[in-house]
């Protein structure tokens, strides 16, 4: 992997003008786009537009003028062709920690007898705690989370089991799940899937539909660049709509919402999902961000986010750096778009290459995570990326006491 | 009530200059702050800069530099002076509905043996649709909802209840209730008390903490003018933090969400009532427009705004217009800052209405709501808009076939 073989696949990656899209500093290579996505440039004007004119002059008005009341579901199915989803099954509401919340009821709900959520010991934490949270409120005759190694995820599944809970790419290693052989697994055994997919929306070729998904949510300021704290979207396939109802039943629900009636009529369909008055600030910036997407294939995306994170393995591995293990999975199969690497110091070697423009993350005990956009990422950035790295940690650079300075939020 | 008397109560506006900061469009006069908050000019400034310095230059390192992060208190610590709230009460967070469903949940945890929750039934039909879905979700023996006329608020006050759930205003007819008599009336029954401040906020002089309420819900883009759909805000007394837990336990709400820890440990106070990572888009509009309040008087404000409803009743009344009767309450102490009139063609005299650039709006099935917010309302405007709405009656101009086309929203 010299810097010339880079060169030549920067200069063969169809994706390379899309870069032109995002509002990049200078001096820095971004690899934290699975933590917060780059700002797409449209999204400057589509705010301001929205603050200015829609909120400043057209004011209550632009609920119709503006479509905002539109917003949760034309989000949503602008989001539904990059997830492999047919119209009518996606909506943008909320956080993902509400959406999984009103799903999990709903997947429970839909499977009368069976009161087990398995899910994944290393999965993300909100998942966890919020099945921790259904479960004390509903007790444990109606509710239990098992939480089981990844290995032992299908021998966890028996009849007592109502869903199964999995982050398509795990935060920590990158590992990412077979999803269609795992929901066919799971269906064998009359278990639903609820796919938490925050960290493979926007980057994996994901084909919902397809692989029988009964479930996902998936977050909106990763890959989907929607800005931080961008709302999270729900998908429910078509087959289990309308056959049961959520417990966050809120008024944007309602079949007739403007009647203002007294007694809760879901919404047919995904819209049901809706509770509260949408964010139209953050739900606007996330519709102009999923522009950059138009035109664009994801098996496109998912090629060149491979070869991204095979290279930069393939650099790490070639510099042989003491004490630094690369933990995300070789086969490119199991890897989401990004490569984690361990060592004793991660956090201070991260906080050296954030210093050298290379923004990385952190995450406890001893994990640097290395994220890779293909909209905004290069061959050549990787690289450089990998040398700082080598420096770094040759130089034992990450001893120097300003590393160690913990923050709030790494 | 003549225009001479309305300009000098204008000269006479210690808030008069407060207008400023808000960008209103030219030739209207806008009364629907009650539904949507005009934009404070600063916002468009504040919004600007975090979309493209904070999130497009600083990108993740802003949850740190930019105290991201800290929003959701440092927002709540904003908005307690204004409801009369000691600090370590207050967060904002997701939106009234999804609060209302932690807070609810909170209450029947807080009484064990009591499962009734008591409402108004023409409370806002958001409150009643979630006390259903969570009622729904527990199942009757250790849920129910009562919802009663407002004359028998108190008389359904018995020791199966947990919690009674108001608005403080009422959204069709501007009723406001005696906070501190029925929150003093309901603890002499063992009743917690949770109040809904989405017409209250931000317009009335509320004394939580003195008046002793338990729990408030309360919203960021009525006359708090937080921008379309900005987030909602919470509130829980001191004395009732810290002993139960909440069900929808997403990971800002974790005592130490960085670690990533596998099980849920609740945060200490109030910030427990976090969940999902926070919409930072509508959480800075929203902080910006809140500094239009620095150095207001919260009695001011009410005091300006019951001189507001006033004057415009007794303009309505001295029209003496066919049809049209005034159902806001006459006592101002039990009168929101709105005032609500109904008529059988309430919805094309509010098109009529608008279409003269008087901003009103239509909630069914009779009434036109004129919402009054002292810091960019003026007399003369209520004068104006007395003076438009006398013509469209007396003219009949509301049978114009125009102004019976329905909008979706209204």
């Amino acid at each position: 992997m010299t810097p010339d073989a880079l060169e030549k696949l920067d200069r063969e990656d169809t994706l390379a003008d899309k870069r032109e899209l995002f509002a990049l500093p200078q001096n820095t290579i971004y690899l934290d786009g699975n933590s917060l996505g780059a700002l797409p440039t449209a999204v400057e004007a589509a705010v301001g537009e929205l603050v200015s004119q829609q909120w400043g002059h057209d004011l209550i008005a632009s609920w119709n003028k503006h479509s905002w009341i539109d917003l949760p579901v034309s989000v949503g199915e602008k989001i539904a062709p990059l997830i492999g989803a047919a119209a009518g099954q996606v909506v943008c509401t909320d956080s993902i920690s509400v959406n999984l919340f009103k799903l999990l009821s709903t997947a429970l709900s839909l499977q009368p007898g069976r009161r087990t959520i398995v899910s994944q010991k290393d999965n993300f934490p909100t998942d966890l705690y919020m099945v921790e949270g259904l479960a004390q409120m509903l007790g444990p005759e109606r509710c239990q989370l098992r939480a089981v190694d990844s290995d032992a995820l299908l021998d966890a599944l028996d009849d007592d089991v109502a869903v199964l809970l999995l982050t398509h790419v795990n935060f920590r290693s990158g590992q990412m799940h077979d999803m269609r052989a795992l929901t066919a697994a799971a269906h064998e055994q009359g278990v639903l899937v609820l796919w938490d997919l925050a960290h493979s929306a926007g980057v994996v070729a994901l084909e919902l539909d397809e692989w029988q998904v009964d479930m996902a949510v998936g977050c909106g300021y990763k890959f989907l660049n929607g800005g931080p704290g961008a709302p999270a979207f729900l998908y429910l396939a078509q087959r289990h709509q309308n056959i049961v109802t959520q417990p966050l039943s809120g008024w944007m629900g309602h079949r007739r919402a403007f009647d203002f009636a007294p007694g809760y009529e879901p919404a047919a369909g995904v819209q049901r999902y809706l509770g509260g008055t949408p964010g139209i600030l953050s739900m606007t910036a996330l519709e102009a961000a999923l522009d950059v997407f138009a035109n664009v294939s994801m098996h496109d995306v998912r090629a060149k986010s491979s070869l991204l994170t095979q290279c930069f393995m393939e650099l790490v591995q070639e510099s042989a750096l003491d004490g630094i293990r690369i933990i995300s999975p070789a086969e490119p199969a199991q890897r989401g778009s990004q490569v984690s690497l361990s060592h004793d110091n991660a956090y201070a070697i991260a906080q050296a290459l954030i210093e050298e423009g290379i923004i990385v993350d952190f995450r406890a005990p001893d994990i640097v995570r290395f994220g890779f956009s293909p909209l905004y990422n290069s061959f050549r950035e990787i690289g450089l990326a990998a040398e700082s790295l080598a420096r770094i940690v040759r130089e034992q650079r990450f001893l120097e006491p300003r590393f160690q300075v913990r923050s709030r939020v790494t």
